[in-house]
């Protein structure tokens, strides 16, 4: 019994120009609509997450996203192997033949769930954690007047150059691998998982995490213990085509990439009605809070909260740093 | 015609234990040693460098270290395809078979060479650039009474965790190569080192280097166009084993880590005589400044002067930090 439910959309038009014959996206709702339809709650994604990942790190009684109080929508990424990906599309887009979906296109998508099938007209919150708050950037872009509050935390509204140069190095590494055979693999290439996996060691959290060896908390003796404890399996159990789809997605993610604003990215960003909260980790080290204190400048009274913490990009998983972005939270969806 | 001398010595025991029938140290000095004999400076190289390197960023007329002035004896790291490596090491020791070797036996190496050859008895300066400063360090501490004044530029005395995680992530991708072929390989392993090369670029500068886009002065259009005109060529350029050989004596760097200090990191520093400047990059991604404070902390009389770059590692093949370096150099050398 799956947990989720499907929206199908049909010959859906990619930003990029390929159409997707049948492209579905995985969502699950928890919390219900109120009376006056105005306590939607949308929490999209991040890289390789679901939304079961969501209702353990974000949602849930007790937590600012309640669902006794809110109807909280969780969306899966494209890619990310529930929703449309290379691992469950049918020929002629299956595998390495999958074709290139944007951050843009994820937030159509969702539009068109959330106005054609969930009778969600706005917004009272989007937020999400790293590509999550790359979708609640391009949903504040794209829906203004749907948007009311906007938080996103360790992510952007463009890909930065530094962030790219390390996506360009763990995706040369994984197509390193003989046994990916240009996506058409008959077993996972686990030595490419494994390098990148251990090059995303060296992003994900920070260098206090290293210097002080948080590891310890979760048994690890020493440093490639703990590549071989966490990053190794959280990227062993990940389908190589799927983080590749999710990694481009990543990469290419621009609010100001569409017809609209064509490349104008402080435009975009002055577009953003929604109040907004832009929540960096001041040891995140690919998506740094200078270019969250850059977007949060341009959009009209936002403010830019900086979390502290060693666990880096990774601070939202770790329990005590819940409590700031819960208090954040909190704040927007007070009004 | 070579313009390098060659220091051999006969079985050779290594730290670790293995023995080298003939180990090469390949070294050139320019400048004279003075009558008082008490200009002698040495300058090991640093990753993949050599004594042309050298004579290229750091040694000449007009620089601090000035051969007009100073008898300075530059020594070519074991593993850098000059000095004793697996690309130049006959049988059973050549290629994917050469020894594993450590900074401490470069030093001890370097310190025969000059007392039985070059009659050095004392060292008016040590100092190098990030593996040349793990030299360095080792020097500072090995030979306490020979080291006068030492400059450790980019570099520690210990190798932190969080630079190893960057160390396994290029090992394990250019190893994930089929034709690197465990080190006996027919031809280049050119994908591993293209991969090699992209996860260095994410380390060898900094978030603001990207973020500037400072590859503009060099003529690269993008980010793609910057790591194939410059990071690509830099590793393309070096043999595999040796850029492994060399990569596992920096892992292992650690001035504590023999029979007299028996990994008391802090007592190993404590030990140093010599009056240090510790010159770290505010920058630096592998080497950063916190732990050159605390190796300066313990030095006695030592003291951390931090350069402020955007070129992070790579500051000192920036012209635009030279200044810093050798006001430094000159302070040291002084007296």
């Amino acid at each position: 019994m799956a947990d989720f439910e499907i929206f199908e959309a049909s010959n859906f038009v990619l930003q990029k120009g390929a159409v997707l014959p049948k492209v579905h996206l995985a969502y699950k709702t928890v919390g219900s609509l109120n009376p006056a339809r105005d306590n939607a709650v949308l929490v999209p994604t991040w890289y390789t997450g679901t939304h079961t990942d969501l209702e353990t790190y974000m949602v849930g009684a007790g937590r600012a996203l309640d669902p006794g109080k809110y109807y909280i929508v969780m969306t899966n990424l494209l890619g990310n192997g529930i929703s449309s990906s290379p691992s469950n599309t049918a020929a002629p887009f299956e595998r390495g033949r999958f074709p290139h979906v944007t951050i843009y296109d994820n937030v159509r998508l969702q539009h068109m769930l959330l106005t054609s099938r969930l009778d969600v007209k706005t917004l009272r919150l989007v937020t999400g954690w790293s590509m999550g708050a790359c979708q609640t950037f391009e949903w504040a872009t794209q829906f203004p007047d749907m948007v009311r509050t906007a938080c996103p935390i360790a992510g952007s509204a463009r890909t930065a150059n530094y962030n790219k140069v390390f996506l360009l190095a763990l995706e040369r590494a994984l197509t390193l691998d003989p046994a990916f055979n240009e996506g058409f693999y008959e077993r996972p290439p686990v030595a490419g998982l494994r390098a990148f996996a251990t090059i995303y060691a060296g992003w994900g959290t920070s260098e206090p995490f290293y210097r002080t060896e948080m590891w310890q908390a979760f048994g690890s003796r020493n440093m490639v213990e703990h590549v071989s404890d966490f990053w190794e399996p959280f990227f062993a159990r990940c389908d190589a085509n799927n983080l590749l789809s999710q990694l481009r997605t990543w990469r290419d993610g621009d609010i100001s990439g569409n017809a609209t604003h064509r490349g104008d990215f402080a435009a975009a960003l002055r577009s953003i009605r929604a109040r907004a909260i832009v929540m960096p980790v001041d040891n995140d080290r690919y998506f740094p809070p200078v270019d969250s204190e850059y977007e949060a400048s341009q959009i009209p009274g936002a403010e830019c909260r900086v979390i502290r913490s060693a666990w880096g990009h990774m601070a939202p998983m770790n329990p005590g740093d819940v409590p700031a972005i819960d208090a954040a939270l909190r704040e927007l969806l007070a009004g």
